[in-house]
């Protein structure tokens, strides 16, 4: 079965973002002042071929903690989705 | 009310995503051979304060449009949930 998976990868809360700063001045110098506490972070989508859902989640936890996040500063999670063909 | 925003800033399918390749790449040279269509992108969390969700999704696709993303190559969605104070 084929697996659509979405990963969203973060800093954790005590690691300073200065990206997310940036673009919250930013947003500050557009008049967006409604607006706080930006924090930028990456997406991933991907496919995988998995016989059932636990094994494709599996897969996933340990692909990011072995190479899509750093998980001494980062934190994941993800949702996987059936994908058609 | 305050509301945190969730966004998901992605490629368009037509745009050719090379960090995206040597991610895949990477997972295969680690054996994950069932992997496929690795596409990156970013993440953006933040609060801001409206006083209804219909003002607040206005806002957010505004600020995407404006600085966020780059709506010639990019695609974004996002979702809105109320913040607990």
């Amino acid at each position: 079965m084929l697996w659509k998976a979405r990963i969203e990868i973060t800093l954790k809360k005590e690691v300073l973002d200065p990206q997310g700063a940036a673009v919250e001045n930013a947003l500050k110098a557009l008049h967006y002042n409604n607006v706080k506490q930006v924090r930028i972070g990456k997406y991933m989508e991907l496919y995988l071929e998995a016989e059932e859902r636990e094994a494709g989640a599996k897969q996933v936890e340990e692909m990011c903690r072995r190479l899509l996040a750093n998980p001494v500063i980062e934190d994941f999670s993800y949702t996987l989705t059936e994908a058609e063909r």
